[in-house]
C-alpha cells in the first residue's frame, strides 16, 4: 500500500503489480503510468480499501502484487555470488523499523534480507510501504528459526557478525567485512537474542559521538552500511 | 514525553527535569531515579496526560522540563569553537524525522541543529519523543528565515553545503568537509527550498546501490555523518 511505494515498483518491477485499488476517482500520474502499463485499476471506497489493506495508511492506493518467492537459506546460498551481505533481523517489532530496514538494505546494495516472522514483525503492507517498495525488490530470506540458519549460513562460509555493544565488539570505523557476511541487527530495546549472540563469529558497533548511546535500528542500519561501503573504498 | 526520551534525560542531564506526570500508581525505574534526584512526580489520569502532551503517544510519562534556550546565529556563531557543525533542516513536516534528524545529530556529535517553524514541524512533544531526548541535550537554533541565517553562517566563515541529488554534487563517499559547516538537508518529497539551494557552496549526494534513489531523511542523515566520521578518521 501507499502512493510512494507503488511508484517506485512501478518504475522498477512493473511485472510485479496484478492489479490497483484506488479511492480516487480523478486521474493521477500514478493511475495513468499503470493505464500505460496496462495494469487492471478497480476503484473502490476508502472504507473497503482500509479493509482490504488492513490499515488506514494506504493513501487511496493498494496494489495486488505478484506471490512474493521468499528464500530459505540453503536455496539461497547455492546461487549466491562470490560476495555476498545478507541483513539479518532479530526481534524487530516494530513493522515501520522492519519497512525502514529493508529500505536501508537496497538502497546499500546488500545481497538480501533475512529474518523469521517467529522473532518479529513479518511483511505486512504497512512494512512494505515503509520500504518503499524495496521488499519487492530486494530478495528476502523468511525464515522459522534463526539459528539454524545461522548455521546453515557459517556451514555456507558466511561469517557471522552481530551489532551490538560488547567489549570484544570493533568499531564500524575501523570494522573490515568478509566476503561473505551475515550481518545481524536487533531491536533498541530488545537487542540480539544471547544464542545468535554466542553464534556469532566477531561483533561490530557503532561509536556515538554524542550522550546519547544508541541511535533507532533503522538509522544504525543506514550508518553502518553507509561505512561498510566507506570502508571497502579505503581499501581500495 | 515518553518513558525512553525521559529516562536519557535523567541520565544525561536530570536538572533539565522540573516535575514528572505520570498515570502509573506501582513503581518504576524510571520514577526511583526521580525520587532519588528529588524530582517531583504527580499521579494524573491518562486522559489528562493525553491533554496535557497533546498526543496519547506519552507511554504513561511526561516530564515539564526547564525553557529551552534556543540560540539565534549570531548569537550561536560567536561561542562556536574552530571546528563546527550544524544540521539545518528545511521542510521536514513530519515531526518523527524530525525528532529522528535531532537524535542523529546528536550521536554523531554535531555543533547544533538549525531549523525555521516556519518551514517545517517545531519541537514539540512528539518531536523530543522521537529524539529519544536528544533535542535537551544539543544546541538548538530555532530560526524565523533560513535563507537570512545561512548568510549569517557565511559571514562567519561557514561553509553551506545542500544535501542533493545534482550533477555538480559530490558523492558522500569522497566528500571533505570545511572545519566550519552547515550542512542543509531538506524532505523527500520537497527537498530543499531552491533560494536555499542557490546559497549553498557545495553539494552533497549518497550514492546509492540499489534501485530506490532516496532513503528516508532520518536515515539518509545518519549515513552521511556517519560517513562524514569515516573521511575524517580516514584524513588521519
Amino acid at each position: 500500500m501507499g502512493a510512494h511505494a507503488i511508484d517506485e515498483l512501478l518504475r522498477y518491477a512493473p511485472d510485479k503489480i496484478l492489479h490497483i485499488y484506488t479511492v480516487r476517482s480523478k486521474q493521477s500520474d500514478l493511475l495513468t503510468a499503470c493505464e500505460k502499463k496496462r495494469i487492471p485499476i478497480t476503484y473502490v471506497s476508502a472504507d473497503q480499501l482500509t479493509k482490504m489493506a488492513g490499515s488506514d495508511s494506504h493513501q487511496s492506493f493498494l496494489a495486488h502484487i505478484k506471490p512474493r518467492h521468499y528464500f530459505d537459506v540453503s536455496e539461497f546460498v547455492e546461487q549466491a555470488e562470490e560476495t555476498s551481505f545478507v541483513l539479518m533481523l532479530d526481534q524487530i517489532f516494530d513493522p515501520q523499523n522492519f519497512g525502514a530496514l529493508i529500505r536501508s538494505a537496497e538502497c546499500f546494495g546488500a545481497s538480501a534480507v533475512a529474518w523469521s516472522k517467529n522473532r518479529g514483525a513479518d511483511l505486512t503492507p504497512s512494512a512494505a510501504k515503509t520500504s518503499c517498495g524495496a521488499s519487492e525488490l530486494i530478495p528476502l530470506i523468511r525464515i522459522s528459526n534463526l539459528a539454524t540458519a545461522v548455521d546453515q549460513f557459517k556451514d555456507a562460509g558466511y561469517e557471522i557478525v552481530a551489532a551490538l555493544l560488547d567489549d570484544k565488539a570493533t568499531s564500524a570505523y575501523k570494522f573490515t567485512y568478509a566476503p561473505k557476511t551475515v550481518l545481524i541487527m536487533g531491536s533498541e530495546g530488545e537487542g540480539i537474542q544471547p544464542l545468535l549472540r554466542k553464534k556469532a563469529d566477531r561483533a561490530i558497533y557503532l561509536p556515538m559521538a554524542g550522550k546519547i548511546q544508541s541511535l533507532n535500528v533503522a538509522q544504525a542500519a543506514s550508518a553502518l552500511l553507509a561505512l561498510k561501503v566507506c570502508m571497502e573504498n579505503r581499501k581500495r
